[in-house]
């Protein structure tokens, strides 16, 4: 049979060589030969070789290689964020970080224990007061500024668990239900949602699982394009491990460096590349899991069934209230022939939107399509390093051509970053569909390197919140979705929402707030924003920031969007649930938990959901 | 705002003037003028204009002339199904139907009644007869032999009842909770999964509840390419109102004629044309649903959302189990600018499947691509009328071309019917791409006109079903959905199977079986079988026929194959959902259905759920 022919030469190949076949199209790849559990920033987002360091002159460099800006002097970043904010930060008097806040000691809970001893080794099982703080938290702006400059946290986990095998996970799970403990899986621990947070009032004992051990690619399977993953894989090293065998998931949330597949399904994630792999849900073909009742299983890898409702469909965006997933099958695609960047310049973010709009009703869309508000396009600029001679001359050149010439006024221009994957063909035609509608709408192409910059960004980019922290500035991002017709309107929404949250907190300057549009559908849009504020002289910024950002939420609610796009609800965002779904429809959520997890387990208070909650 | 331009010309058009704008970009289309509970054979398949007449000479023609094949003369139907299956029929003498079954009296239910009476008009209510039967069945050959040949229902519905309200179903909801009464939600009644059968134990009132009085558009938004659709909107009536407005859902099952947006939902049905539009949840964003436990309802129609486990995704499939679905939200396409039809001939079903993996792996596959195998394609010359004078010189060089010239062997040669839809780029690369792929494993172009034959056929052979009951031949399709790589296998354990069984059953003659892969998908295929059995001097033939089904799909889940990929459960499959999930799967199912109904007024058998069972 012809298309066996493909994998047969994969079997053959060296790849296929390290791991018995388990099927007739299945083969085994080695384990990832990677230490997942090393390399994260143990007190904000991402590796720990890698930080925004600012100089006393102001100068800000990204320490570390790992990113396209790393090492490059960004003299203009700190003039211009207090421009627009319209503070004074002084570079040589940064806020001096608590980084040893007070960690509640464990809990006994002895039987537990030494039952649990007997599933793991000991060397796979810790009390060490900075693991359970680690395994405690997420990184919303409240979670890392209490770590860094604040009190820590009330309670924390007991124990942290690192299970390596589905049937460990088993035994857990059913020690932790005769226990009456509760177990909070844990993955890359990129959760912005105060979902990994311990409940100040949980008296039960916490195991906090931490996943990162079941990381093996279970097996390929290359004719059906699918794989099986274990749920503690870790997003960088899933797409390496795929890239070898000519594969890609597509799946790319801002956090695949650190989140794991688990974590996706968990907190239902979205890829920058939508257009062309799907959200997670369209990804995922079953999901693993291990609840209080067993194991939700089903027979068969089917790409579509009528046997009505699946309960493993309620994995997505469960935030860990139902169970530990312990493995992922997802469909596979080749790697594309063809990756291409570009970028185009609009005059106004309305002229962005309705190119937006025009593109998403057709076929055309590219992997990745992003729109940048006049603000963040100055970010971007900020980002930059001061240019010397020709580069300079060139620099000026550019934006005299922009702005003069071609009449692009620099205080309302927006970007949009494209990035096109697939074969020769499908490119061409979504290149040549998106600059013909860019110019329609009064946009110039403004050339691949910058596309490919902005969309590289998203990475280091969030290494900025640790920065700014450090200086009396708390930062964080917030999304929803929106119907095309209103999508606007919610833009300017929130952003008049912020400032008059920020003049009713009585907060320093001026606050901070930009977006973007990141996901388009035929019906509407992902806007992703990023708010800031300065908190010289205000107590406890961190709540009054929370504070500030419920209250755009609610704006948000009100202006048609969602309560989240990608990020989830967990405890951030719980107390919003009453608004958008109806006491029915509430009802058999909880009724459908407690139906999969009787005493609790998993009652950590995610989406409200739980018996005692 | 450039997007609403669009809008503001379709209000300043007639079709906007009709209704009220009830929205920034919503406006209410009127009613469509056609009357949905008319025109519906009452004893079989499809329009009572239509039905394949017989000849003594054993001449076959299709009545009416809504089809293509409508008033065709087709002398080789006959004598082909003959020959293929080993038989003498004796078209002069056909069985006699009895289309007067016994059926059982209402049941007396003064008090529920006379509840009932405030909350409809007298004539939206009816206990007659034949309303009743009409209402207690589907179109599974078990349903229709029975009524036809059989001795009908032990049990049919005691009332049908017709809301026009989303409030008078609330009120029908809580009036039989409170009566302990039986709810049966009836859409186009084309099921086929016994899902409106009702169980002959079932002591309580059963009331139908016929959706097709609510049958309005409420509203479409042109800017976010919504509709809200009233459940007991028949899939035809749908079509051609959108289509007044440029619009198209894009959703088109086989009975897109007779069956209803609710009845998609319930059925988790999937369309011709899923590689353009999706299958019927990707297109909704929204069902309106009662339950007895009030509306599941949520706030805001958004593109996508990460708010955890929503209870209505449940309705996927709940085949009348957990409510009634009122009404449902969906995308809309606009209507596309270039419709194609096309086919190819393969020198096999296995140079076919190789064919329509490796389309599958591209971005390039047409709205629809179905493979026939040589059963199939034979089934379709003998379709054909006998051709005279140039015609048949010009079909026997055609004839001649493709099997002796280009060597394909009529004996084992396959076909694939192709449409292609999108935009003239789109369908251009489709086309490219479709035919440099059947060229590499050794396809041949046969034509459009073949391939729009062979799509509109799948209208008018449903009709043949009815056909050959009246000769003694039981027949029906099934389906399943399979990965890839198990789909040629699968295929050839059917037809085996099938020969056993009907070998094992002592039945004349051999077995009709044949099969077409329908859909395709990255990781798998829908696979739709017709099967035929001969049942002279059979005793109880559907019973038998039943059987021989079973022994089948316990083959297909055993090569791989799913319990179903469109048609649903029901109670034909419900004793194989033990085999296909784990039991905390089944409890979970089961408990969330007791939550949203924990009388068990939607408890009808289907799926093996409800406390009852």
């Amino acid at each position: 049979m012809q298309l066996f022919d493909w994998i047969a030469e994969i079997l053959r190949s060296d790849a296929g060589r390290s791991g018995p076949e388990t099927g007739s199209t299945r083969f085994v790849p080695p384990p990832p030969d990677v230490d997942p559990l090393t390399g994260r920033d143990r007190f904000g987002w991402g590796f720990d070789d890698t930080e925004f360091r600012v100089t006393d002159d102001g100068t800000v460099k990204l320490t570390g290689d790992r990113y396209d800006i790393s090492g490059v002097e960004m003299p203009k970043l700190l003039p211009w964020l207090q421009d627009v904010m319209g503070i004074s930060v002084d570079p040589s008097d940064p806020a001096t970080p608590t980084q040893d806040p007070e960690i509640p000691p464990p809990r006994p809970a002895p039987e537990l224990m030494s039952s649990l001893e007997s599933v793991l080794d000991p060397d796979r099982m810790t009390q060490d007061d900075a693991a359970r703080l680690d395994h405690g938290h997420g990184q919303t702006q409240q979670e890392i500024y209490q770590i860094n400059h604040g009190d820590g946290f009330e309670r924390v986990p007991d124990l942290v668990a690192y299970p390596e095998t589905a049937e460990e996970v088993e035994r857990i799970v059913a020690l932790a239900d005769q226990h009456d403990a509760v177990l909070i899986p844990f993955g890359g621990g990129t959760n912005v949602t105060e979902a990994l947070r311990c409940d100040p009032d949980e008296d039960r004992f916490i195991v906090s699982v931490d996943m990162r051990l079941m990381n093996r690619i279970e097996w390929i399977d290359p004719v059906n394009r699918t794989a099986k993953i274990q749920a503690g894989a870790i997003g960088r090293h899933i797409e390496a491990q795929l890239a070898e065998y000519g594969f890609t998931m597509g799946h790319e949330p801002d956090s695949i460096e650190f989140s794991t597949i688990g974590g996706w399904v968990a907190t239902h994630a979205s890829g920058m590349k939508k257009n062309r792999y799907g959200n997670i849900e369209d990804i995922v073909l079953d999901v693993d899991v291990v609840t209080p009742s067993g194991r939700l299983e089903k027979r068969g890898l089917h790409p579509r069934v009528s046997t009505g409702f699946d309960p493993t469909s309620c994995l997505f965006g469960s935030e860990g209230t139902l169970g530990i997933i312990t493995a992922v099958t997802v469909k596979l695609f080749p790697e594309p022939a063809v990756r291409r960047y570009g970028s185009v310049i609009f005059p106004s973010l309305q002229n962005g939107v309705d190119f937006l709009y025009d593109l998403a009703q057709t076929r055309h869309v590219p992997a990745s399509v992003r729109l940048m508000d006049n603000t963040q396009f100055h970010f971007g600029q900020a980002l930059k390093p001061e240019k010397t001679g020709l580069d300079a001359l060139k620099s000026r050149l550019e934006t005299v051509y922009v702005t003069r010439l071609k009449g692009y006024d620099p205080d309302t221009l927006v970007t949009a970053t494209l990035l096109f994957e697939g074969d020769e063909q499908e490119v061409d035609l979504q290149e040549e569909t998106v600059y013909e509608l860019a110019n329609e709408h009064g946009g110039m192409r403004a050339g691949s390197e910058n596309g490919r910059r902005g969309y590289d960004l998203t990475f280091a980019i969030a290494y900025i919140r640790d920065l700014v922290f450090r200086h009396r500035l708390l930062a964080e991002s917030f999304e929803t979705a929106v119907p095309w017709g209103q999508a606007h309107e919610l833009i300017e929404r929130v952003k008049e929402r912020t400032h008059r949250e920020h003049e009713a907190h009585d907060l320093p300057g001026r606050p901070f707030i930009t977006g973007r549009i990141t996901q388009v559908y035929e019906t509407g849009v992902c806007i992703y924003f990023y708010m800031a504020m300065y908190h010289e002289g205000v107590d406890r910024p961190d709540e009054v920031y929370k504070e500030v950002e419920h209250g755009i939420r609610e704006e948000i609610l009100d202006a048609g969007g969602s309560l989240s796009h990608h990020h989830g609800v967990g405890k951030l965002r719980a107390d919003f649930m009453d608004d958008i779904a109806s006491a029915p429809t509430l009802a058999a959520k909880n009724e459908l938990k407690d139906a999969i997890d009787p005493n609790g387990v998993f009652d950590t208070g995610n989406q409200g959901l739980g018996t005692s909650r």
